[in-house]
């Protein structure tokens, strides 16, 4: 369906949806009491500047507005249509609007594949004829859209009975008409109201993601806010976020359904540990796309960013008028791992002039309740805070200031905000008082584009939220050919050096691939499971005894050759392991702490794969088990260099066609300076080939397993 | 100072406080402007009951009512003194009043130890004034109190312009008048006026454990909310929160300061990883303290915990008029490790009754806006799910619904939680719309004792905060007498069994001794740092050459002898240590994953010491490394009554007078089924001892740190 949205998309002309030049309401209700009704009444009492048809054979007029038969009968063309009509008349309404010319229709009707196999066909259905007709589907299931520059309201949802004559700039885009409705109540509640809004629906034919790049390239719009219960084309995604980027557009999304269990079967660690939603998280990183957790972290941070970059860092500049609270402030701010930095001293000087004696200039700035009694300046006291080197964002805690020392304050504090300019840090304020007494205090500060919380907790969140910034790009994929279902031969093919080993099937082969270890050899039968018990496994064996050993496992039921392996020394365990990508999103490198202990420590980092080495990097040191690595405590720590060479070339399969997950675990790391990186496996591992049921067919999964020793 | 506090406490009648027979004013103004004005101006215009006196030898009458010269001059003597005057005539004013008969002073004037060392000594000053008159002071520094009873309004706070008419059973005390008067206003504006209100300031003398500890016990209150600053007396803050467990009222505590780095510098691993506020916490969750991390938090869980008991347990029953705010709470829930179970049948049966086709009796319960459109039971709803047996709190999560239909929910739901009583699982929602569409529907709810949310990440936080539950005692302290300070000594003390080991300075006796032990011995040279690197530790040395290596190893210099050691097995490794308590506050039990990857792993858990052998198992359980001791892939785990019984025994000594500290790493655990502990302690460690430096003289602290091999 989106697929057909996408190659739609290029003959849409969202003009003639967001502000069409007619709009036919087919099946327009005379009933009041409908929510179906509000549309034509919308439509006809709010500036819409297009013409609008209501399409009824029941009726002369509705609303004062001549009533035509049928959509053929609408005189001058129709560029939009709205399809007020039940589920089994969706169809038939698409093929005429098609035929009247219409760009598109919006279907509001439920019935379809929300509802079941029946529901399934009839939408299917419905798509046949959008294509036919050679128009669009918005919908169905939908509650519509509207746009509040051409006063286009072609929705029922009942946040719409809200004047919203304003344009904040933020539009909204999204499956869920409850969810999208409760974004469009609150925004307009707090002076925001919404420049564009789309509820996507069943997305039969245009997908939320094809609105949003339509969106985000929209000059008027500085915020796009999403609300998506599934995104079925990954790549539309990771469009959307790019166009977004590219346009300076903020992009902030809330999704659902991100904790749910995972779909498949966990059979490696990885699949255990990597999260349905690690490729979405990593793509929206990629991009910048701040990721919130409900509809309240939504507004603030579109509150936030509106017409504003994000934060560039996590430095919190902490300015409050009780002692108490920043302290609060401070506490919340290190649990979420955002820093509190010493202010320049610059800063702390210019503080100093300002702010009463027994107030701090430390970072929280304590000004005191002196400083409002003094009618000193908290504006200048935040702007000054806010101008220092090391802050990225302030946060102002304000307690029982109300009434007009409130509203002075906030005039005062919006003004400096609005002087220092878009490109400075921004600012979000916590107001520990009743709302009634602060009311008008909070719209002003929320026009200025400063959110007002009443929780500490929760404007932390969103200051996190907001600070996250663009994560590492992927790097390019090499052309990888299919590789025989074997791990070695994968393993080579990416220039993974590892011990030397070879199946032998002939006592003197082994004897002589012993004596060419000199000894520093394992012998170990081919064909069974659990080695050690079985005894087929032998350490260092001594070229003389090679043969009579070989005989010996050759020996033993199952037996289907001896597998004669380099033994090398033992190291720093790690995990690394490449999804090939799932539902359609991108190949996940994962890096972690390896070994037996791998679920024990759960001490994982992920990245798009491929990776480049400066991301390999990166993501060693970010690991818990870094002093491993780096070494301490007598500890030597291991060859950074071999490690990064090995994940890079590791993190090459994602290349590889039909690529179900190549996981090496361990990988054994060698100790610094190590001449080679030949030991990057362990002795005693053990490597399977399998096709992988998940994916498609001739994929393969690699499991490195160590073997019960 | 808070010691004096509560040897007075025993005397103080805080009837005489909270609702005084009489109050006088010392230093009362006539400029009605001034905030100082206040506290006569609401004793006389709100319905007081006693006495109101105002004493100032410059009026003869202020605010209708006759001025007193001074305190002496009143007649009939006076409860409660409220010294309206600058900081230098505090003590004098203290004197007069307790010369009155006054139970206590309030003492609003700052510039005492908030403002340094002059200030601190006319503190000092000021309580020495105190006991010689034998009154009590509550501040300086401080905001004042009331009481909603007694109509007794003591308090400049600005959140005291409100009517404040109600009595809502909860009730505050802390050092904040800033948090203090926020926790007022906004409780206030939400239809919850506090029936107490205490501003404890500086606590020179009357501290917020003394006050709290008389509030949890007043019937009236069922809820006592607390901001600590600062806890001086941590036996003092553990009895309040024991009496408010006995008294059933429900204690929530905001405690700022949290996350300050520790006040010691970290010469051990636990010192490292043990938070300032870790013996904090266990005894809040001890007594089931509520810890909440903002005001807002604080409000929310007062209301959910007014009378009423919290939730059993942590799974939430979710109920939602759209999907995705379903969908979205469950994710957060389970971010916050949260159950959202499965419905008990009947549960199912009897929703599947009420909810429309197209909605969802599963967890969460989706009713659909169709639910209001059929005028459905939606209060019979959330009924059902409440009292499903596997619910222990239930979540309501509503969009668009206002005006009235959002007022008849209001009443519906309020009634069932009603009329299912307190007993019933608690009630919260979370509301996304316009306040303005949903005030009077969300006051009907909170007077019905179910908080109203805007962000579904803040309603999942004060339900996981009031979850908590209470936590597990520490097992009664056995007398232990001081032991020298010998790391071993102590050690078999607790009766920890450990390898045998002797100091040798004879050949023979190290011969005699390594033939005992049949070669499983390990020879160390005792003075020596870094004995690897110097070649000063020598495994499993035969007895023949055991004289010859004694020999070689005393040659070295600076060597003071020749530790000959038992050598054991390896095995899992745990760190097991016990902070002596700092700042008053209990012993601290901390077992984690030990061995040189301890600050790698940071996998610890702490409890309070010493430990019953049930808290030693489920500490042991809880760590992230419980399958390397239960055994998992192929390793066999440990002997896990082996591992308690050390723990247990090692947590004892808490009891030890003034231990700082006590720390075994690794513990090194045999296989299970194993004979002896004999094995608890690895081959290769050192036990050192050392005063130390951080606690009292003749304190003790034993590192067993692995030696570099």
């Amino acid at each position: 369906m989106s697929r057909a949205g996408r190659v739609g998309a290029a003959a849409t002309d969202w003009h003639r949806v967001l502000a069409p030049r007619s709009v036919a309401l087919v099946g327009a209700t005379g009933r009041a009491d409908n929510p179906m009704a509000r549309p034509l009444r919308w439509l006809t009492e709010r500036g819409f500047a297009g013409r609008v048809h209501p399409v009824n054979p029941k009726y002369d007029e509705l609303g004062g507005v001549p009533c035509a038969p049928s959509l053929a009968d609408v005189p001058g063309g129709v560029d939009l249509v709205l399809a007020l009509v039940p589920a089994e008349r969706a169809a038939s309404t698409v093929t005429e609007a098609g035929a009247a010319g219409a760009a598109a229709v919006v279907v509001f009707a439920s019935g379809f594949a929300e509802v079941g196999e029946a529901g399934r066909a009839r939408q299917e259905e419905l798509v046949a004829a959008a294509w036919a007709a050679g128009t669009r589907v918005l919908g169905p299931n939908c509650q519509g859209l509207y746009d509040a520059r051409s006063r286009l309201f072609a929705t029922f949802t009942g946040a719409g009975e809200r004047p919203l004559t304003g344009s904040s700039g933020i539009a909204y885009v999204g499956q869920s008409g409850a969810i999208g409705g409760a974004v469009l109540d609150v925004a307009a509640e707090r002076g925001l109201d919404l420049s564009a809004w789309v509820s996507t629906g069943n997305e039969a034919d245009v997908t939320l993601t094809e609105v949003g790049r339509h969106l985000v390239a929209d000059p008027d719009i500085s915020v796009l806010t999403v609300y998506a219960e599934s995104l079925p084309d990954p790549d539309d995604y990771a469009a959307l976020a790019a166009e977004a980027a590219a346009a300076g557009t903020a992009l902030v999304v809330l999704r659902s359904g991100r904790s749910a269990p995972g779909r498949r079967a966990a059979v490696s660690h990885t699949g255990a540990m990597l999260g349905d939603d690690t490729a979405f998280t990593l793509v929206s990183r990629r991009y910048g796309v701040v990721l919130v957790d409900d509809v309240e972290e939504l507004l603030a941070a579109a509150t936030m960013l509106r017409g504003r970059r994000g934060p560039a860092g996590r430095a919190l500049g902490l300015v409050t008028s009780s002692g108490g609270a920043g302290i609060l402030a401070a506490d919340r701010a290190s649990e979420a791992g955002l820093a509190v930095p010493e202010l320049d001293e610059r800063t702390r000087e210019k503080l100093a002039r300002l702010v009463p004696d027994f107030g701090a200039v430390a970072n929280p700035v304590d000004v005191t309740a002196q400083l409002f009694n003094d009618g000193g300046s908290f504006g200048e006291v935040c702007g000054i805070v806010r101008a220092d080197p090391g802050v990225d964002a302030v946060l102002v805690l304000l307690t029982m200031l109300v009434g007009e020392t409130a509203d002075a304050l906030a005039r005062d504090l919006a003004a400096t905000v609005a002087e220092q300019g878009p490109d400075a840090p921004p600012v979000a304020v916590v107001w520990m008082a009743g709302e009634d007494g602060t009311a008008p205090a909070r719209a002003v500060l929320r026009e200025a584009g400063v959110p007002v919380f009443s929780s500490i907790a929760l404007a932390v969140r969103v200051l996190d939220a907001v600070a996250a910034g663009p994560g590492a790009a992927p790097a390019p994929r090499e052309p990888l050919d299919p590789v025989p279902g074997d791990g070695w031969e994968l393993l080579d093919a990416l220039g993974v050096r590892r011990p030397w080993a070879a199946i032998s099937t002939d006592p003197a082969h082994t004897t002589a691939a012993v004596a060419e270890l000199g000894g520093r050899a394992v012998l170990k039968v081919e064909g069974l499971e659990h080695k050690t018990e079985a005894g087929a496994v032998r350490l260092d064996v001594p070229t003389d005894t090679a043969a009579a050993v070989h005989a010996e496992l050759a020996a033993l039921p199952g037996a289907t050759g001896v597998l004669v392996q380099e033994r090398v020394p033992g190291g720093v365990e790690l995990l690394v392991s490449v999804d090939g990508g799932r539902d359609g999103w991108p190949p996940v490198l994962t890096v972690g702490h390896g070994g037996t202990a791998t679920e024990v420590h759960r001490d994982v980092v992920h990245a798009l794969a491929p990776v480049t080495p400066e991301t390999a990097r990166s993501m060693l040191g970010s690991l818990r088990c870094w002093p491993l690595l780096a070494g301490h405590r007598g500890v030597p720590g291991v060859d950074l260099d071999a490690a990064v060479d090995a994940i890079v070339r590791i993190s090459r399969a994602a290349a590889l066609p039909g690529l179900g997950e190549l996981e090496v675990n361990p990988l054994v790391l060698p100790p610094p300076r190590s001449a080679s990186v030949a030991s990057t496996l362990a002795p005693d591992d053990r490597i399977a080939t399998r096709s992988d049921p998940r994916h498609a067919e001739g994929a393969i999964a690699v499991d490195v397993l160590r073997t019960e020793t």
